[in-house]
């Protein structure tokens, strides 16, 4: 894709609104744009962002078994008021009235939901372990909303919900989820850890949430350094530099993470009070037990940011950058727009995705653009080199540049990229 | 995909809810569940459809050169009210405050949107054209839901909006989009018309409707048998039989058709009401000439089926089949399940989506059901057959059976498919 082509916004300024770093490269670099509070629209390049971790938690969803489905997000109050949230929920419910005078809310979870889907349409053991998700647009009014998209009041969840015949094959399932969000979070190119946690509104009796490190984050957690122990420090058994109280091995290290994910064990919370039944092979009715899963998708990218970022902008890692090359036209020199068109199609040809920087515009611009931006290889074209059949190739993390035959672009490039 | 894996509740009766045969499909088929009036689930079946339809859009769309975006949901009154539309708009426009008691509405459409982020981010002509689509859920409270996806109050859009910098280069692009709807509902394997129609509440002075001929339809529309003429039968300017007044060669038939999308050349209408304006080489300020194009995303699917059905179920075009191939294990024979595994795992490797029916059923029940979820070609595996390596394939649409050599299953089956 050309830039020119593509609705990239990019601000030499921070941002007045932003509090936090993400907040601030993904407006300056034209991923984002505020529309109202904690409300946002996602420009081409944060479009694209959002649809790789999409479709690595798409793959590893249907890996562990799940199904993908799309529930509404207009929700009748009454399954909400037969669980007793519609009570309890604060005024992060966004509740609403329609034409009719009916009650709704806009979902800002669905357990609800799904358990009477599941109470309608399932009712043998032997469509047992079900387990169901979506990717959906939810609303919840926070207070405060801030950090751009990461506490957003609309945001793009992965929500997705287990049910089972027993304990222990619903426990299984939550294993099953928890290896399945290691996978998702070592895809997406983060460093993690899942942390012991308290289950809150939602309910259940055990949970995780997944935490990307960066020293930006609310939490503050102690993490073994050999076995997966990790904890919120006020929580955790061990404090820093203490021996690992589970595994006896690993020392306690510490650590700030940002929560993008948690895994519920709910057991049968609310399976009994929708009354999510199946039959066993006897025709005995059992309630079923739930599990639930949930990946905030921007706070994943925004943290992603919190994570991978320089004073000059985004290091996007490369299995969710929006283009994997950034290929920089240096001058208008008809025999540099020649050799990045040739080298433009050699790329794409060969499957990776560039975006080239074609425009009309001084280096120094396009340097900063595309270090602002955060495409992990950047391949650079100027009349000086081509005079010597070279190009030039960064890789954006390191910022180190390497001088190649022109020949070679896709062989090198390929070699950054291994 | 094992159908003992995935949660398709088919019904044997028609629901008592549906009045029109696509919506008792959906439903008996198990590809929809309803939640609430006019707000329905997709289920995995009916979530595969639309993945299909989303995916042929976002090709054409983007070979139009459009960039794809997610604008919000849930929008600030502010920007309706400064269109004038906030009291204009009826009561489909779904109002609500959120807990700082701000006025707010669940978007029915975008123009007010993307005009506003074209105020704000474009300067200059330079970026012209420019074209932003997104796919995203819409809401509109209909005062009468029905016909389950074909009107209901949640759904799936598809909406783009182009800006020009005149009316010619406008023009240009609105033919440019019409051309694509061309594409998109070719590639879906529909047959339809591009109709003359009126603009309505949008706004604007040129259109076009793409219906989808069916004879459920609620449209009667006139069409050329030569040119492409097509106009509403009220507002044609020519009856049935008689010759078409625009090429004056063809005659004109009639036909009923579903509207699933239209396009719209909106002028300044929007650019006008949010002062979106761009620099020229002069610098001097024009106002952006806009057009707009949508696509009803499940309305799309519920009027295939209307155009594809038959008494046993829905017929689905092949490149929106939820699967391309059903793959029947008739009988529990260890030979039979053996077969079909070898079978499954071949076509699944030739990279053809099977949904392979290995359930513990009778015969009938899974001719049934296949049949009734409409996958265009069904390859049954039985005993008896077997017994002389034989198979039978047959095309859901003409419901012949072909016996085969095992060993020509994916030959045979390619040939079907081509």
């Amino acid at each position: 894709m050309k830039v020119s082509e593509l609705l990239i916004p990019t601000l030499r300024d921070d941002p007045t609104e932003a509090e936090v770093i993400s907040h601030k490269l993904m407006i300056r670099a034209g991923f984002i744009r505020k529309l109202a509070s904690g409300i946002y629209t996602l420009l081409p390049l944060g479009f694209l962002v959002l649809e790789k971790i999409k479709t690595i938690i798409r793959q590893e969803m249907k890996a562990a078994g799940a199904q993908e489905i799309l529930m509404p997000m207009v929700l009748p109050a009454d399954l909400w008021k037969e669980t007793g949230r519609w009570d309890v929920y604060g005024k992060e419910l966004l509740r609403l009235k329609d034409r009719s005078d009916h009650d709704y809310c806009l979902g800002p979870t669905h357990e609800e939901i799904v358990t009477d889907l599941f109470r309608k349409e399932v009712r043998s053991y032997r469509q047992l372990p079900l387990a169901l998700y979506q990717i959906q647009t939810k609303f919840r009014d926070e207070i405060r909303p801030r950090f751009g998209m990461m506490r957003a009041r609309e945001f793009l969840m992965k929500d997705c919900y287990s049910f089972d015949r027993d304990e222990e094959s619903a426990l299984k399932n939550y294993w099953i989820y928890h290896a399945a969000y290691h996978k998702i979070f070592s895809r997406l190119g983060l460093k993690f850890r899942a942390v012991e946690a308290t289950t809150g509104a939602i309910g259940g009796t055990l949970s995780h949430e997944f935490q990307v490190l960066a020293e930006s984050g609310e939490d503050e957690i102690v993490s073994c350094k050999v076995c997966p122990y990790t904890a919120n420090t006020e929580k955790a058994e061990a404090r820093e530099s203490e021996k690992c109280p589970r595994c006896h091995k690993g020392e306690m290290q510490k650590f700030r993470g940002i929560e993008v994910g948690q895994v519920f064990y709910l057991g049968t919370k609310y399976s009994e009070s929708l009354k999510a039944v199946y039959l066993d092979k006897q025709g005995a009715e059992h309630l079923a037990v739930m599990g639930c899963y949930g990946i905030g998708v921007g706070r994943t990218a925004a943290a992603a940011i919190e994570q991978n970022h320089d004073s000059k902008g985004i290091i996007w890692p490369q299995s969710i950058a929006p283009y994997t090359v950034a290929l920089l036209s240096l001058g208008e020199d008809a025999l540099v727009m020649q050799a990045s068109e040739k080298i433009y199609r050699l790329l794409s040809e060969a499957g990776i995705e560039v975006l080239w920087d074609e425009r009309v515009e001084r280096a120094g611009v396009k340097f900063n653009d595309m270090d602002l931006i955060g495409i992990p290889i950047q391949v650079m074209v100027g009349q000086k080199g081509l005079q010597n059949n070279q190009i030039e190739i960064k890789k954006r993390r390191d910022g180190v540049k390497h001088v190649f035959p022109l020949d070679e672009v896709l062989k090198r490039v390929n070699e950054f990229l291994s």
